[in-house]
């Protein structure tokens, strides 16, 4: 383990960019703070290339030595994450996913697909759901808020290391991807009859979670080839889209554990 | 409309005390901002006491003219939970809930418990989605964030103004409650081998939903009537808290609507 004490080193430096969602995009790089999630990193193969822990912590895994910086306090704190830091924060290298293998192991495989979320707590909320409920592949579309940054990462707890996650430039793109997996879109929208426990959500879906205060773009549930809806008592307008997208890839699991289907 | 045009104005300065929960506590008081949340506060017939709009701001809802204070921008700005406030702040007291009223209509409902639960967002999105399944009524143990915080309020999206709030002291004291009205105490744990689907949750469950990073107390999982649990694939620890609560409360829904139960 070496130290770092001044401001001007590399390492701090790139830290600080990585606080930037366009030094994240340009390096394919992203950063991990607390125990856990490095200890997850690790376990899960995800490439950690830096570490970065404040003088005295004690908690490393094992084999991060060699790629260990130790900061006096004053200057980790300059880069934590939280008030509250643990005091050991990583620098990840973002993941690659080959389209092509997704595919080919696609069929009969749920998706996820991010329709321009801002809310970096409910889109992390959604990854950890996705890889508790058996959606095995995020699909994101451009004009969603950066999957990588700091809140995202702490709300996915993990499951970003797990998740593969895609990127659509378009909804034609994103519509071809689902097909040649052998999915069917599925939307929520309110022009409908059909609630979502009364159709088949076993396999083969690609659930859209639409943007926080527009919903699903039109477009996009035009070209959804299942169109349901949530039931909701009372006076309210709309759930929040972790819940609704919690409730959707719950009732998969739930089809598929129960006979009825 | 009056103007409020000094910094020591006693509405100014009631504003800022109730930014702390010892003032909300207190004072019986709270503060909710926005047009949207205004409005349905208006609409459920929550007490607003005193509205504050920004110089210019035009969303006012009909019958509120007398008793709403215009700002200049910088005091607006100086009292605003948010840095892209709408322009429209309220003080609106706490609703009186009435234990025996509610144990009268109890049975036959669904009950949620907020088992010490500490993120703001967390419990703002329990009860919305508690307002969405028909669980109407949210039982708060001590030692919960409080209710009442900006968060809280926002991420409840207007359900805070239908759903009523009560507070227990202890679980001896929520124990007798919830049996008082006919409820079934159901908690989520991992030393059970029913899964939640397997379980009858239409009526009269009260579901408790325990702290982000410690779960329900093991004195109250030892007291529930139902143990449950919600299958997680792969290497996943736990479910957001939000998304645990949604996933049990919609299949309440779910069971209720289908036939097989």
């Amino acid at each position: 383990m070496r130290e770092i004490t001044s401001r001007d080193n590399r390492i701090v430096k790139l830290c600080e960019q990585l606080a930037a969602r366009k030094y994240r995009d340009r390096l394919g790089l992203y950063l991990i703070e607390g125990e856990n999630l490095l200890e997850e990193a690790v376990r899960e193969g995800a490439a950690v290339e830096t570490v970065l822990i404040r003088k005295g912590y004690t908690g490393l895994p094992p084999g991060m030595e060699e790629k260990t910086f130790v900061l006096e306090e004053g200057l980790f704190r300059k880069l934590a994450l939280t008030d509250t830091s643990q005091g050991v924060l990583a620098i990840v290298r973002k993941p690659e996913v080959s389209r092509a293998a997704l595919m080919e192991k696609g069929a009969a495989g749920n998706f996820v697909v991010l329709d321009r979320l801002q809310d970096p707590g409910n889109i992390g909320t959604i990854i950890r759901t996705a890889d508790a409920a058996g959606y095995g592949l995020v699909a994101v579309m451009k004009g969603t808020a950066d999957v990588f940054s700091p809140k995202v990462v702490r709300a996915a707890a993990g499951s970003l290391f797990r998740v593969p996650v895609v990127f659509m430039d378009d909804y034609d793109e994103l519509v071809s991807f689902i097909k040649a997996a052998g999915g069917k879109l599925a939307a929520t929208c309110f022009d409908t009859d059909r609630y979502y426990y009364d159709v088949d959500l076993r396999e083969n879906v690609a659930l859209i979670i639409g943007n926080e205060g527009n919903g699903i773009s039109k477009e996009l549930i035009e070209r959804a080839d299942i169109k349901i809806k949530i039931p909701m008592t009372g006076a309210i307008e709309s759930l929040n889209a972790a819940v609704a997208a919690a409730v959707l890839m719950y009732e998969s699991m739930r089809q598929r554990a129960c006979r009825e289907w």
